[in-house]
């Protein structure tokens, strides 16, 4: 049999985020949901997590929420699979494990732990219109992509898997 | 607006068991895709977990599964969506606090472990076709069901969520 | 270079146990210390982890205790060095992994996992004055032994390591 | 009774460090063992870790190591406690966490995640002798110090703890 396993793409961001920042990762979400992936983040209710979930469900996408801690108070409403780790930032070495791709978009310091483990763990990384200067340019073309656009992002998803 | 967060039944047993015990695997697998419920298991193409995703998915269901390492290598071709942990049986702990209901059918000492995280945690758990004689029996009735059939399992999963 | 590295004996058992039965968990924390062997419990000023901690420390041995939370709120007065895991019960695969011997005495749920998880990560396992019936009997002579005092625990560890 | 609970200086940096920048790890390992602090690395026999760890044990100091992996072939040999973590790169969570000071020295993309969980975390933060731009420049004197020297450092850390 083939098996039956669903491409995911994870989508990493900060928790408070300027509105006007949030409109790119609900477009991203609603792009990835469209390609037919499976859209994985952080699962709460605020920021680009809430904003990429948003997206894909209105592209009627699947979406699961990686949650950090032991119960649904967190959980933002649109995610259909919410998976507790128990482990506070720990789940974020989960989030990048389980995503094909890992999509950074603008965040603090745990968005950061994202992208480094995600890197560390040698997973295929993009950079969605979040500067970071000349940090970790040793991976670039490599494991480190730059996109200014979710458009682009997908584009470049699309190369990857 | 309303979560569209679905209901995920969990499903732990052994990765060795006799082909004559998976059929009651496999068959409560079936009916809880044929509630609606997801389907979350430990994701590997052994035993327990292989027999009931198989089941879910001929119920057209959606297939969860928790694995403990960082690849694919161990996943059941019946998964729809891989969440990789890369922690071993310290994933144990997220399968239960994931699951809305765990049953335990047979196992080893890691089912063991399942089914006592599941206790610690708090969960409503359901013994099927599991003797473990009267060890837990201080939970029989509050967190702690037995059930002798997958049919009767699904009855008792009704009644708790 | 030799290793510098210690042996470490972990001490599991539940957090709510009568006063009568700290007792042998003190002793066997002071004769751990007393080998020279360093001692590990679960770290919360509760039950066995805190006796056996106690008695090490009586025996100015050095006590580490893996606690389950973020800070130092339930941490026992007989710790030396404290281990934040910020994992909840996931941290009971740790406290397994990071003991030369497991030594399992009187508990609950959460006991009864730390014994699973030891045998399921193929530890060497002593039963302290711990009846389990006929659980896990499979594993008898080979990674699981039983002990009726302190001293015959310390004897079996003597032979193991 | 008071508290025998000791004070932990986390030191984290990369397993991949040319030999001329792991004089300032072992001259740090040295000093917070001179202090009486407990040292704790990542515990592999590379790199920073190795450095700080074999500084400390030649100041007589006491070196927990958190490792990554389930076993001891990856231990430096200046490692007195082996704390088997068996999560992969998860186990840098658990680094800063019980840390009551963490300082970073030049690594990779692991080190970055240390840094990043630390600030995440709350956690008091050092940067020894490691150029990162301007990056979590809006931590920097609340949660983040810079240091030149060792010597610097361990001021630094007086202050704080």
């Amino acid at each position: 049999m083939q098996s039956v396993r669903r491409k995911i793409i994870g989508v990493m961001g900060g928790g408070k985020i300027p509105e006007k920042d949030l409109e790119i990762a609900y477009k991203l979400g609603f792009l990835i949901a469209r390609e037919g992936w499976v859209l994985l983040t952080g699962g709460r209710k605020v920021g680009i997590m809430n904003a990429a979930s948003k997206g894909a469900k209105e592209a009627d996408g699947l979406v699961i929420g990686i949650l950090p801690g032991r119960d649904s108070s967190q959980t933002s409403d649109y995610i259909d699979i919410q998976i507790l780790i128990g482990m506070g930032a720990a789940r974020n070495n989960i989030n990048v494990l389980s995503s094909d791709v890992v999509v950074v978009c603008k965040g603090g310091a745990g968005t950061f732990s994202e992208l480094a483990l995600a890197l560390k763990n040698n997973k295929k990384v993009i950079l969605l219109d979040f500067d970071i200067g000349n940090l970790f340019d040793e991976y670039l073309g490599k494991n480190l992509f730059k996109a200014k656009t979710p458009e682009e992002a997908i584009e470049i998803i699309k190369k990857l898997i």
